[in-house]
């Protein structure tokens, strides 16, 4: 199989009252706070279009994960059987990318307001996308 | 803002019949066809727990897009007003990821079937996940 590896540059990054996965929940939806995505300006015109109220996933790369990881507990809890990373949410994995959906709340120039948003302070937003309704998601 | 190159490596690869772009559905639920995913045959591990009929969220780099698009026509319908890539589902974007919300249809060693996928065969593969339920998803 010939895979070649893949550059990715990142568009911009999470600003996050949460400062360390200790402090993270698990998915948005469980308490997390609203967060701003500061997006590389020059990528502006990228967002032509987003106002608040829109519902995008913000794809993230977890910069603090292990990569080496293939099996977990899903939600870490050790009652639950050892589970193949790629039938979880684990962001230990071979390629630590996050799917976030979120709410926009503000649009200001290239600072993108959203929530909630699970990810943590520093993390690299890698791209941007319209969330789809329904069963045909994400 | 500092924001380092991410290098991904792929964990395997779409087989499909779908031979290019301009026979892919704009989302698989449009009328695309299964498709096989090849996976890395040392990261089996990762796949411990998945069965016919679970849903993933399959994560591909859309290898033959453009990354200098930051505008487009949604779904490129002229009469829609242009709209920055990151309102839209675009391939073509600065880091053009898919997300493709998927049946698994059956597991056979690295080799999943699933469907329906409208990636292009030969499309690299670089994260799978398990789909989120409800508002909460992708």
């Amino acid at each position: 199989m010939k895979l070649e590896r893949i550059v990715l540059e990142p568009i911009g990054v999470v600003r996050s009252p949460l400062r360390d996965r200790a402090e993270a929940p698990n998915q948005g939806s469980e308490g997390a706070p609203d967060a701003t995505i500061e997006l590389s300006p020059g990528l502006r015109d990228g967002l032509r279009g987003i106002e608040a109220g829109d519902e995008l996933v913000v794809v993230t790369w977890l910069h603090r994960s292990d990569r080496s990881v293939l099996q977990t507990h899903p939600r870490g809890d050790r009652s639950l059987p050892l589970t193949g990373v790629f039938k979880t949410r684990s962001p230990d994995r071979p390629n630590p990318l996050g799917l976030h959906r979120v709410t926009v709340r503000e649009l200001d120039g290239a600072v993108l307001k959203v929530g909630p948003l699970e990810a943590i302070d520093g993390t690299p937003v890698v791209d941007l996308k319209v969330a789809l309704r329904g069963p045909a998601g994400p």
